[in-house]
């Protein structure tokens, strides 16, 4: 019989948090076909990972809402939810709701708080105080669930960058820095990375927001011995770069310029819009080619908010070349992606792989989950076969018949 | 001290030959880069291939013609050659044009029999007679050069498609075709296939005309110990789709339809304006993305002539596909491209491989060129990233170090 | 007070017919804006349409089905109407489609009897019994909803085209034909039209199906003192490529090549994935070019069937050009559509201004409509621009004030 | 006979003037086809509009260069210039270049300057003196080539936007200017405009640079009795949008966002890499949409340096729309060109409507000229076919019989 599994968003109501929730419980309820969810493929059964409809859901959500009212409203607006299925699940989506707890707010960036309000609780509170809080609501999951598992998804709008120089390196200076109530220094994406770690949680960071697993965190998670992985999920544009910038390296083709433009309506893209937002994200997406190709090239990604988009992310690539006899040639690719779509299998695929480590009690970067990350730890593979080639090999040690 | 090789196109002063060979001699002289010759990147060094610069360049071609003159339309239509490079080169690309000789241009299809015309000695001569002729004209090249080894490389238009219960199986059916004069059966291709590996030449069919690599001519490699590989230079559309489609497995992204359509407007594309040509090319180009997907979708490939394209080759692909919760979506790629730059140094990378084969002692097909080709033989590959790794594996049990 | 307009379609069950319906109620009910419909406008208010919440529709199919039935498909497959919407007029839905009679697929070829099949009313009965029938339901329809002017419009599949020279040329060839019950010759196009002006209504031919609106029936319309207009409702790819071509004449730009790939998966797709019907359409998209640019230019249209884009319509064009210093350039365009989305508001628009006509006691070709068709009757303008000059000052001398 | 006209650019070996010169010679001398220049059509003879080869080319740059050299370094890199053509021309080209004078640095903005050097004579001297040796140059070229009318076109790189505020809105205020030394207002631009206006010049601003046609200067125009236009000549991606939207509103489909993105490698992109000088450009492009369609809508223009596009200009567009049942569609665009050679026959057409002008004693803004600007001046017309129909008119009433 399979462990009982906890999957703790933070941002829980958010597109991708909201998506992820309904798909499970659709596709448990054979409503909809498991697509895009590649552990749920037959080859993966030897790892007896837990069933997507067992799995139980909670989280923090800095704003109100319920996953059916969320749920609601990306389905008249994307239409990506399909109503009647949304209707068939939707007194599940109301029990689950209440699994989420307040989040905190404190320190994102103006874009981020303005959405929040000042009178909100997640804006409220010291930063020891919210941690012990985050810590609370984790337990207490963990505890009215039965959960042998935990795992907790950073899927909370991008923050403002930090300096790297303040980013705490060691455990110690991070605890210095709460301590010290730092709040110029601490991000909220710090303080549920802490939590988690704390409470024993796996840790995942699908966001750019980079204070997720600053040194600090990355040292507790090996102490705690817990496993943990990021940054930026995966799941458009960046991915078919990543897919189709080994084709120019084999061919020894020389790529010039690599000229990205994304544009996307969602939350996620507001937040972008704001200056401070933006660069943590364009850096994630920008250090791909040169480490696939080695070399440097021109190289540029720009994103625009359009909110008619609404869930939509379109992409356009503009790739210019040279080839034999200095030839220069282009190749340009449209990608019409719905964020939150293509992002919820991939929570539910990681949720289910560090399942699987903690039960197996692997601990430190799950460096296997790279082809699920823009910007996996660094030192990490960028070609996504050589990815995936990595996550078979890490998977058929464990006893899986990768085809 | 390196070997000499010698290798002999038909279909020489075509694009692709043409380009060849002007880019080898610009590479030789340091007019231009060596981009897109993958087996010049220092890694391939440990392999002794042969230098560019010293590879020895003769052919067939069905129309008299000069590389001069044909890299000068080239080089006006489509620019893709430079007029000074081509300058700086023409005296040499004089004195390579008297190692072409006629080819042959029986029962090669009405749109290549019109272009050659009646009265040309290709047009001429009876099967027996015209496979000494071209048996002659690769023994003289290979013993007035004085060369080691030759390789001979299939450029020539696509022939229409011959029914698979008419193609030889044995070398002893092929043999009682020949005598019996059989002109309905017996194509071009199959002749100079023939010829090249009676006369211990390696074979490359870089077109899609499947009578190249009939059974009977397969066994005739093996019988006489000399290597072979085809079918159809893999230089765009195809290429890109297999580099892009394990992206869509991987992520069990369900491929609903792949639609292509290209448009060109050199003679290639003009000898494909008649139906009975355009099948062996689409056949070959449409086999590739059910056997990277493992099942059966929607896909189809449109091929259109656009004179004032000239060597310009743009395709359009529309993929649409299913995601997490059955959501469509899709993504366009549009490949803009000059065939002659992309196919010529491929051309080069597999004489040079072609040569260690050779030199080595290897025979039968080069399964390792699998990455070249758009129809592999049959029970290879189609995923771009395992034919790559396959090749990586080869060359590095010859001693060569890949990174 | 407004006069009473019926608009009866032939296809009524299908994409364009069902959206329609949907939107005007949708519209009327306040459910959705009229964006769309060209004829909403306040500057149209002079002109005293009739406002569509008042429209009466019926209509001819050759499939059994109901509005809400068809309606719902839509909904679920290409989520063009939304579910609650078409809940909130679903009631009134299934009252108009008891106006809905049975109509005739005789000789309308073999992709369209396959769909219908043989034992279906539609099937059988002679030709005169046919257009009695058709005649008599016209008329029921008039008296039983009190209508002042009914307007018959042609959305059925497109049929296969005719030889022009088997086309009657005048109306007593039609009755001859007729009364040999010549089904050879005979489509139903032609018997909707010939019942149609017989009964005194206005008639629209929506699709390429050449016969509805062949020299007999053009003649007979004249005769009867009803106006008519055809044919092919510009919806997409043409509309674009009206709207554009005039840009390459005024800067004195040479087209080279004008090639227009399209991609579609309802119905209109399925039926014109059969050779025979595919001829007609093309035809019709083909014409515009050369008439805009004033020169004969290289110009293709492909159609392929796509299934999985249910009613989606995506078109890529490719539009190469000569300017100054003989110098080649390029533009693409992809046009991602939704076909019954962009053709119904149109047939509402020429619905209210045929009323227009016939109030004011119009009749002949209203040449006025020629934006609304890819085919304008012959010698009509196919600039976009012109023709939207020419239908302001049509309505304009009718006493509309437009800007 | 014909009046003898002379045109004289700023940024005269810019790739707009060089390409501008080449190409009048080359159509003069038969090489190339007229195409590009519409004013060289039949329908155009009755205005007596001086011959292309009857020009006199000379100019103003503030870089050392030849129109051979500036032309044969286009050649090489883009290949919009032949290189045989050039070879031609060439010895004329050596000739004309001498009619070049060394034009003014001051004020530009530090990505030009930098260009330029401060060593240069185009960044030295005082204001009054600059103007006065512009005049100086001017009349010199006027009297040795025995003119009778001097055409004086800015082609020069975009320079930084001046307030409106600082504007001089008065002849007097511009002279008071001119008095203080005021460099900090009074950028080149201005300069060489009045220079030109008082040397009784027609004045035309292909640039966006809005200092050229400041309220003070129009003023002037208008006191001298010249003709002048501006700005922003309209080249492509503008181009192409001021002729499509129209269609979007004779529809009444309702644009959501029209999202544009440039890359582009030449001089001006990367002078557009600078915010300072790219504020101008874009403000020019985004009025356009707005105008056309009478409502406000979101829209964007991001323009970005691509070094390796060299003078090819590649712009993606994404159109996101709203049609019947609100439903929402979208459609893109991608347009290849170069922006010489689009750019350069538009000046040649427009110095030969100027010479008309002149000719005819029409003095003050040629409104007729509106569709060959991205920035009309201010009340003009944007939809580029009410443009057309303007222009037509005005001819027509000149004795031009227009199709």
């Amino acid at each position: 019989m399979s462990q009982r599994l906890g999957v703790w968003t933070v941002g829980a109501f958010g597109g991708v948090g909201t998506t992820m929730v309904v798909g499970a419980r659709a596709i448990a309820a054979g409503l909809v076909s498991d697509t895009g969810v590649a552990t749920n493929q037959p080859s993966f059964a030897p790892l007896d990972l837990v069933p997507l409809g067992e799995i139980v859901f909670g989280g923090h959500d800095v704003r109100p809402s319920t996953f059916g009212e969320s749920a609601y409203h990306i389905a008249k607006a994307s239409h990506s939810i399909d109503l009647e299925v949304l209707a068939a699940v939707r007194p599940e989506l109301d029990r689950i709701s209440s699994n989420v707890k307040v989040g905190t707010a404190l320190n994102c960036g103006t874009a981020i708080s303005r959405l929040v309000g000042s009178e909100s609780a997640a804006s409220k509170g010291g930063l020891r105080e919210t941690a012990a809080r985050l810590r609370r609501d984790l337990a207490e999951f963990r505890a009215e669930h039965e959960l042998d598992h935990v795992v907790v998804v950073n899927l909370a709008s991008t923050e403002p960058d930090l300096e790297l120089e303040r980013m705490p390196k060691t455990p110690a200076e991070l605890e210095a820095l709460l301590d010290a109530e730092d709040t110029d220094t601490v991000r909220p994406s710090l303080l549920y990375a802490y939590a988690a770690l704390l409470e024993g949680c796996a840790f995942l960071n699908f966001t750019p927001s980079s204070a997720a697993l600053c040194g600090a965190l990355q040292e507790l998670g090996k102490e705690r011995g817990v496993p943990y992985m990021g940054s930026d999920g995966k799941t458009g544009e960046t991915l078919v770069k990543s897919a189709l910038a080994p084709m120019f390296k084999y061919r020894h083709l020389k790529v010039l310029s690599w000229q990205g433009y994304n544009i996307l309506g969602d939350r996620d893209g507001e937040v972008l819009a704001h200056q401070e937002n933006l660069a943590s994200k364009v850096r994630s997406k920008d250090s791909v080619l040169s480490s696939i190709l080695g070399y440097e090239l021109h190289t540029h990604v720009g994103i625009d908010f359009v909110r008619s988009l609404d869930d939509r992310k379109t992409a356009w690539d503009f790739i210019h070349f040279k080839g034999f006899l200095d030839h220069k040639m282009s190749m340009e690719f449209t990608w019409h992606g719905c964020d939150a779509i293509l992002a919820a299998p991939l929570v539910l695929d990681m949720c289910r792989l560090a399942e699987l480590s903690l039960r197996r009690g692997e601990s430190g970067a799950m460096r296997h989950l790279a082809p699920y990350f823009k910007s996996p730890l660094s030192g990490t593979e960028q070609d996504l076969h050589r990815q995936y080639d990595a996550l078979a090999t890490y998977l058929r040690e464990r006893g899986m018949s990768v085809d």
